[in-house]
């Protein structure tokens, strides 16, 4: 079963991180700097290094695997909600290397950036707040 | 040659889907009650498993892979338009393991939730139909 | 440190590719035919060949994958901006294979369309126009 609330699009941010930013954490700050408390944001460009999550569902524990090395940032795609009063950044990446081959998971901090395009866009809305969700372990959206 | 067509935004979903949905069964059901005929959607989360389809670009018939792990979904893009009178979604999907290895392909009913956050946009505009095209055997748009 | 600007959106086309297009060039003609000039672009459907960049970080230099197969297109992201006075799509791809192998990397020309489904949106807003960045020694935004 889905659940679904109406969202309005407010405010559109196109950007670029700087060399050396950590990813993860540049994106929240702008959301931090423009009070976005709602929202989407895109990514393309290239990383230094990469640290990705994968989420065990049966543990429910977060497996880091860190990649040491040039990647194409070929997909980011994210969402901004709240947590504990703060804005969130909740984004997945996929990655290329130099043959092609794509490695991809949970974007962490720790995704240093070469070079990245980004576009943010606002939403105003109900707030979306995360809580933990017993069935899964998560920080998921209380709806 | 492109063809193309202008539409608008009407109007915009963020939510969530429930552990143990068929990811495109329960996307597609939004737009039937929503009665969403055009659109956008994007999602990221995890799956318990997965089944992907391969257009066969010889034989013009899908091949489908079942992977039956928990994975990251680390992309999922997607459109929304009209087939035989009905709301259809249209979805790619890439899904990455604990290794972050990823695999992907066109999203085919399977592919069970372990926990998903999507956002979607209808547009107003002309109909966007599917309907059979000889020269790739796919239910493409006539336009 | 994020460099940011704030667009609005103006425009919204959707639409299809033609088999046998070159994927990166026909969505550049639609931005030229169109007047577009700053934008974001999405896409999904399947290609008869590849040709994907990586950019070398050290030598920086593009090094190009050809992959001479039926792929499926499993993720476009892309922006649109200005360079040299003309519109320039800045793309970057997953693909995967028949038995759900992704490959990705920059879009480059080459890339031949099987089936292709896209949206494009316009921005309205202040210009973003590519130049040489002497950190990276890539075309990147002036900001």
């Amino acid at each position: 079963m889905a659940f679904t609330k109406m969202v309005e699009s407010s405010r559109l941010f196109m950007g670029k991180l700087s060399h050396g930013d950590d990813l993860l954490e540049e994106i929240t700050k702008v959301c931090q700097n423009e009070n976005i408390k709602l929202g989407s944001v895109e990514a393309l460009g290239a990383v230094q290094r990469a640290r990705l999550g994968f989420y065990n569902q049966k543990t429910h524990e977060y497996q880091f695997v860190s990649l040491d090395q040039a990647l194409e940032i070929t997909g980011l795609v994210g969402n901004i909600s709240v947590k504990d009063g703060n804005p969130i950044v909740h984004a997945h990446i996929t990655l290329a290397d130099e043959t092609g081959k794509v490695y991809g998971g949970h974007l962490a901090s720790g995704t240093v950036v070469f070079a990245c395009e980004f576009i943010l866009e606002a939403f105003d809305g109900p707030p979306f707040e995360r809580g933990f969700d017993e069935e899964t372990g998560l920080p998921l959206w209380k709806m």
